[in-house]
């Protein structure tokens, strides 16, 4: 049975559960939601996709799962991987996940939207700021905790890594500039060079270029 | 061994671990943290309580953890409590604290923050009302999901209670009406009639009457 993913282009939240599915080997196929379309705000979606209108869904079977770091623990349940060797790096890695939904994802995901999804005249200039302010304080501890490690925790890839990166790929400028934090540089072209690592655009369907 | 949990009174994130440990039955003690005091940012709580500066940090013995969802995790797999009851129900109760983490609380901590403990000149207008709006959708999806249901999770307190409700019970004001939202009422009065449970200022050391 081929595992199915709902997600599109532009979501970083995707892109985590998708790079975890990518590189896990599971099968998978991903399935286009037209979020700028408004899709996940129709009652469809919303009775027969996900109530809480959220992406990425994932189904497997009748297992049925969102947010991505449920679908990335049920992956490494599945497959085996990234979610750390013993109880203890499991803690870590879950709160490398948490750290990441609370100070960098969410930050980042809303700071990318408001400056690039949202007509300029649009923008909420102190609130962009106050995010990216917020995101500078992040990206400091990351590079700080990277310092001297390949990964975020232990001494392989998991899922606290497929979490923290999920943002920090895309082109659409937000204010993070890899060249000022080179231990976050060192480590995701790390990650990218990971047989079987693709970037955002190329792993889901649609982006920008297709509503331009 | 009684575990000792650092934290103070006006933490939210604190309260969700201190609030899981009380009510668990297991043996705790608070340590209080000077965090208006600027002690989470010395360079004695960096290298000998967390390098991250975190609050809450929970030690029992030779482990030592910090994020709330981690140490809430680690009280279930010790107490046998609030973990959900099988596979899917901790899924659940994961997907829950996740979003908490990406949509509730952290929204809702930063919020109460900037409108009590900064001089009111100091207040960024914009960014309050931003993310009460942002809080407003969230608070609007927590009462839907609150239709016809005791808890969030299951037919018992989960974790995922003990996460969402870790700001709601503060009294000072963040743009939070528990009127105007039924379900969420009624529920937080569920938690609150559990045997053992206190508010916020009663079970954890600090408070801002210190500070007056």
């Amino acid at each position: 049975m081929t595992i199915k993913l709902y997600c599109f282009g532009e979501s970083g939240n995707a892109y985590k559960a998708a790079l975890a599915l990518e590189l896990s080997g599971l099968a998978w196929e991903p399935v286009k939601v037209d979020f700028f379309g408004g899709q996940t705000r129709t009652p469809d979606y919303r009775t027969q996709i996900n109530n809480l209108g959220e992406v990425p869904v994932m189904v497997d079977g009748d297992v049925r799962l969102t947010q991505s770091g449920v679908i990335q623990d049920y992956i490494s349940e599945k497959s085996g991987k990234f979610g750390g060797k013993d109880a203890q790096e499991r803690r870590e890695v879950l709160r490398w996940v948490l750290w990441d939904n609370h100070k960098l994802s969410s930050m980042a995901g809303m700071t990318r939207f408001l400056m690039n999804f949202l007509p300029a005249d649009k923008q909420p200039k102190e609130v962009i700021a106050f995010n990216q302010s917020r995101l500078t304080a992040a990206y400091e501890l990351l590079n700080s905790h990277l310092e001297g490690r390949k990964w975020i925790v232990g001494d392989t890839l998991t899922n606290a890594d497929l979490s923290c990166c999920g943002y920090l790929y895309y082109p659409e400028p937000f204010g993070f500039d890899r060249s000022a934090y080179p231990n976050i540089d060192a480590w995701l072209n790390r990650i990218s060079n990971t047989a079987g690592w693709k970037a955002p655009y190329d792993l889901m369907p649609g982006s920008p270029a297709d509503r331009t």
